[in-house]
């Protein structure tokens, strides 16, 4: 089995990476091969198989053209212009969220091997005045260039697969809480640092009331599910390929409250509350009622409670003191 | 107000330039220029205003730059490779309704004009597995390219209009009957040539049993939707600015006593029923059960029964003996 995963230098790249290279195995065969993509050339990876890392720009035909053969048999697709970026750049956004997922799709049609594609696709498809709750069978509406790109995205893999051209899955992730590293200057930033940095024993602003609800899946969740993913039979999947990925709705307060059950009462005591219109207007206007009946019914898992998503932060992602 | 027709050439673009040259106004102002595009020129059209006739290919984004002007305040994009064609050859399917698409788009984004752009999209965008009734807020599921490439266009109009770049609107358009014109090779061409060839005295070959339902408007009540949806005020869109456009769901026996209704006892005789079961396959998988809620509360209109489409067509469309 030889696997490629474009933007294998991202975080939920490099946790695929990892664990597939502590299985060996995927959809039942042994892994051959491991090739890992960025824009910057991911950092080497110790695995029981030979593992290559590239800079590669999924913008560039003839680079994605080297980079996917008629060897490679599994693709995962997770290279993308974030929200917040292709919002503010909008034809950097068309040029790697769109075309660059044409190049890697036309890539694959041209080779005639019809790889299994795994997209990763986003809860940001959804908005605007559709109503509750949001199924696998709402129309996606996006409010944002970054969520426009991905439901186009999901059109082509579906299109691409019924032609025969790709064996294609989509996956509509949820927010990532606890996110590894630093904060960064996404609205969402917050949903992750009022728990990490507590749990690394730093401060942290909460923007928004303890009463926000949002949706929420784990790092470790998130990977194993792309992983079960990539194995799903193609005839379980029916017509509609792209699906939402389950996660947690959960308050803030319930947030902390997992995070003190499990690691006590200190971290929550490091949290400030300072609300911040500017932000909660913009989280305020995401869905969070979501029935991701589909996935479900293929063995895809939320976390069991948010304990789970603070427990698994300390086991993998904690920094060495 | 200076329109484009992309499509000018077909029979929708035509009898849209022809109710534009009836009236000589749109959104309320008086029509200063009209200019009609298509692949092939499109012939010439008298009317109140200059009229403008152009061979073009929205593939060419050059083209494009010369037809639409800093000028061009609405514009009709009707142009596209039909269902079977773009299932036939998946890469012209792509460059014409998904490219072209890109190129009216972007053209329209570098004018910074924002002109109203009217795109024709089509109830094949939806299919599959997707439970009944099918809404404004259902999912695109396609099961052709030709609907691939149409949700992607509505994504597109969606997103660009929430840019600014454009004042889209979308109108996903039911089944076109009484159709004009000589039968073709679509499925769906019976649906037409079942009640027109009866009513211009000739033979026509029903493949499916009188129980078949499916969903249909009149070209008359097309045109007429089409031009009020280039009126609509942007504000009372919403996020969503594509939407089905309103039909009825009709039996085959129901169009047939209809026409019987309208023209008497002899054209029904003209019918042969001969079952296609290569044609049935096909028709059977489309959807008919919709709730254009979004487009009837925005005043555009079904046919009041098929006893109009059956007059319209002797109006408008019956060729002179």
């Amino acid at each position: 089995m030889n696997i490629l995963i474009l933007g294998g230098g991202g975080f939920l790249g490099r946790k695929i990476a990892s664990q597939l290279a502590a299985t060996g195995t995927l959809r039942g065969q042994k892994i051959t091969s491991l090739a890992l993509a960025d824009l910057a050339q991911p950092a080497p990876l110790e695995a029981p198989f030979p593992v290559t890392c590239h800079a590669a720009d999924i913008t560039d035909r003839a680079q994605m053209d080297a980079l996917v053969t008629a060897e490679t048999q599994v693709i995962f697709h997770l290279a993308a212009v974030v929200s917040a970026h292709a919002e503010a750049e909008f034809d950097t956004g068309m040029q790697v969220n769109l075309f660059g997922t044409l190049n890697l799709l036309d890539r694959a049609r041209a080779l005639g091997t019809c790889p299994v594609v795994v997209f990763t696709s986003s809860l940001a498809v959804f908005g605007g005045e559709v109503p509750d709750p949001i199924t696998d069978w709402t129309i996606p509406n996006p409010q944002s260039s970054y969520g426009a790109q991905k439901a186009i995205g999901e059109l082509l893999v579906n299109d691409y697969s019924r032609k025969g051209f790709i064996d294609g899955r989509g996956f509509r992730l949820p927010t990532i809480s606890v996110r590894p590293g630093a904060p960064n200057r996404a609205a969402s930033s917050f949903m992750s640092s009022i728990i990490r940095e507590p749990l690394n024993g730093q401060g942290a602003i909460c923007p928004v009331d303890p009463d926000f609800e949002h949706y929420y899946l784990s790092p470790r969740r998130c990977v194993g599910n792309l992983i079960r993913g990539a194995e799903l039979d193609a005839a379980a999947l029916g017509t509609q390929r792209c699906m939402i990925l389950p996660g947690r709705r959960l308050s803030i307060r319930q947030m902390i409250d997992a995070m003190t059950a499990v690691a006590g009462p200190e971290p929550a005591k490091l949290i400030r509350w300072e609300p911040q219109p500017e932000i909660e207007v913009i989280v305020k206007g995401w869905r969070f009622d979501y029935r991701p009946d589909k996935a479900l019914d293929l063995g895809l898992a939320a976390d069991a409670g948010f304990e789970e998503n603070v427990a698994f932060y300390l086991e993998d992602d904690l920094p060495a003191r």
